[in-house]
């Protein structure tokens, strides 16, 4: 990747930029990829700054090794677990969330990656190349697809620990596999194999381990190749925002700005293209060029 | 179809009332019922009457030819497409969806249609005989039940054309097909079979094209007819409203009344009937014996 | 059961407890367990008191002899069909559920009861045993996971009694089942098989009828001993509120206070015995050692 399109050093990820799909690689195969409060640093800097960066119009997140992700490296993190109850906050205290001595002591570490990831303006796809445990589980419930090798093992196994599932994943998993299979899952805390997980609508594929992550890759490709950036964009934050809304009155609202604003844009090319029956030329950027009403969220 | 039960006198749309059951065709085959401002403005109306119509008890929507409908004319719009940067409003601008302004030059079209069919006091069954793209597939799941042919093939492809999914569809795709399919249809855009259809849950049934029109018309009537026209359109709204509240407490409040109300109308006679081995004798009307309670989204 | 774990005396419903788990038999199985006012006061009793007894670690909910419940007694009622019109309240004068009046005249008997197991601390499991008919079915949504035997029959039978669904089931059945499927079964009033409930996603598996209880009861087991009883309750309350949240910043919020706080209390142990290869020793306690942030809905 060279110097204009680095998307930054990292200790914990390896990351690679190919014809617009960023591979990013939780790279601590000793440890099988266990998360650090590094690596939820490193991946928030990185998702934050995918969004910045025109060239990656896809992101494809994997593990280096036989493992995907084995959950919290439980050796070393202590600034979570451990602490006198006499420091537990109220729920009243937890106002702002970005007050340092919350940020450090209080918010869930996987929680503030998945959050970057809901907030990431590219397609994100997770090709869980073995096993996914833990925050490793749950950090995929905020990626757009999820495509398992055969190898691939998933585990909600938080309730072994005596503590509850995490990284905002009791949002995100009901609305992916329905309320009862995601209690049961929960509950169980087992493991899934690979089929499971598809069968329960959890992973959209199950493939060979050897052509896992270039099928990933050619997915991203498909998804985000001759797309408009702006129009990934935004469907894929209208479809979790407005999925979220009570009446779909409010949805079309904002389909109707949605859709105003991009016929105007790359849709007149789009559309044009469709006519003329050739490849559109979109040139919209994810980074300047979304409209005035995004975000939205904090206009309700 | 007599005078008295017409529902009215369409361009784009022919229609046909039997034993209770309306079908509406999507008729301009040579244009494979490519939907234009006129169709939008038709079903609009069409759906608005049918609420008042008695006779009306369940509504099946089909395509004349060989498609459904093969998505937006995108040759004769030109209100929505083409439009000049200046001209796009703020979210802030789009308080009254009925200024005339807002109404013509924003709102987005097909929405304006699945917003009048969520609004429908009788059931909705798709009847899907042949392609269905991009509004074609979206205007039917606000529809209750989507029946297939084998000859169906149904098109999120909207990011194609660098445009977004529109017509209320981010709201009703993952309440019908769940999120992690609803985002991969959306950014694949790629044409589903109708088995591929059925087994993602989009469609109910796939069965041959010479008998899809009359199985879905049986349907209709199984679900209408010996039904409390009151309960039936109480419980599409319920199940739309009380599944997107926060907290089951408030379809609770909900249920009660709507108990407490149909127990006292058809429910009287729908026991008395059970009891007695017998047909119930319903007799209620959703156009002037809906709840005063009802409608109820603004009241929250 | 001896004198000390027994969570009251009933007329409709038989109790045992063993080994953790609390069977709980719908018994009425002369009237097919039909479910009565005094039957629902007592579950209503039944699930609140088993949030205050530590021993009760999940419940099982079955049927006395070939029925589950046969839904509701219709022939003994009385207190809410035959109501006079000018009786009806406005969705108004429903602000207080609690008010004798309403309680008696006008909430949704149902209702109570899915609301009692809602605010449930203890994982609860549906043993269907045979066939499960109105509020013998909606009642079995508030349960976290449904296992049914061969011989179970599954309607939702309201739209023949030209009455609406109740029990709070609409807000339930979209989020288990999807919102096409919902609105299909609820429409079409039919009796489901064990095997198209399972199809459908209703019933976790079918299995033999001889083996039905004791499959449930070991799985009540392997999801609640060597697990935190705060983090169970936790866990299964945040997965309803969580996802109900339009925005996951607001799950984050919660995760973290709840992490924070489980990692504090029964986590510390349960990390340790991970990394010691042992089983861990939980101590807390779902009736008094809540966190101070429990409940939260109403703190939205």
């Amino acid at each position: 990747m060279s110097a204009a399109t680095d998307v930054g050093k990292f200790q914990t990820l390896s990351t690679e930029l190919e014809r617009g799909v960023l591979t990013v690689t939780l790279d601590r195969p000793d440890r099988m990829n266990a998360f650090t409060v590094d690596m939820a640093n490193e991946l928030v800097l990185l998702f934050t700054e995918v969004n910045v960066r025109d060239e990656v119009r896809a992101v494809v997140v994997t593990g280096a090794g036989r493992a995907f992700c084995a959950g919290m490296e439980l050796a070393s993190e202590g600034n979570v677990f451990g602490l006198d109850e006499s420091q537990r906050p109220m729920l009243s205290d937890m106002g702002d969330l970005d007050d340092p001595q919350i940020l450090r002591g209080v918010r869930d570490t996987g929680g503030r990656v998945t959050l970057a990831i809901f907030e990431c303006r590219k397609p994100v796809i997770a090709a869980i190349n073995g096993p996914a445990v833990g925050i490793g589980a749950t950090m995929t419930l905020a990626m757009d697809i999820r495509l398992a090798s055969e190898e691939a093992r998933i585990g909600f196994v938080f309730g072994k620990l005596g503590i509850v599932p995490e990284a905002a994943s009791t949002w995100f998993l009901p609305r992916i596999v329905g309320m009862a299979r995601a209690l049961e899952w929960v509950y169980s805390a087992e493991i899934l194999s690979a089929e499971e997980a598809r069968d329960g609508g959890l992973v959209s594929r199950v493939v060979a381990a050897t052509s896992l992550l270039e099928e990933a890759q050619d997915l991203a490709r498909r998804i985000s190749q001759n797309r408009s950036p702006v129009a990934v964009a935004l469907t894929r934050q209208m479809m979790y925002r407005n999925s979220a809304l009570p009446h779909p009155r409010e949805a079309h609202r904002i389909d109707s700005l949605a859709m105003f604003y991009t016929s105007a844009g790359d849709g007149k090319d789009g559309v044009r293209a469709f006519l003329e029956k050739r490849e559109p030329r979109f040139s919209s950027s994810a980074h300047t060029g979304m409209p005035p009403f995004y975000p939205w969220w904090d206009d309700e």
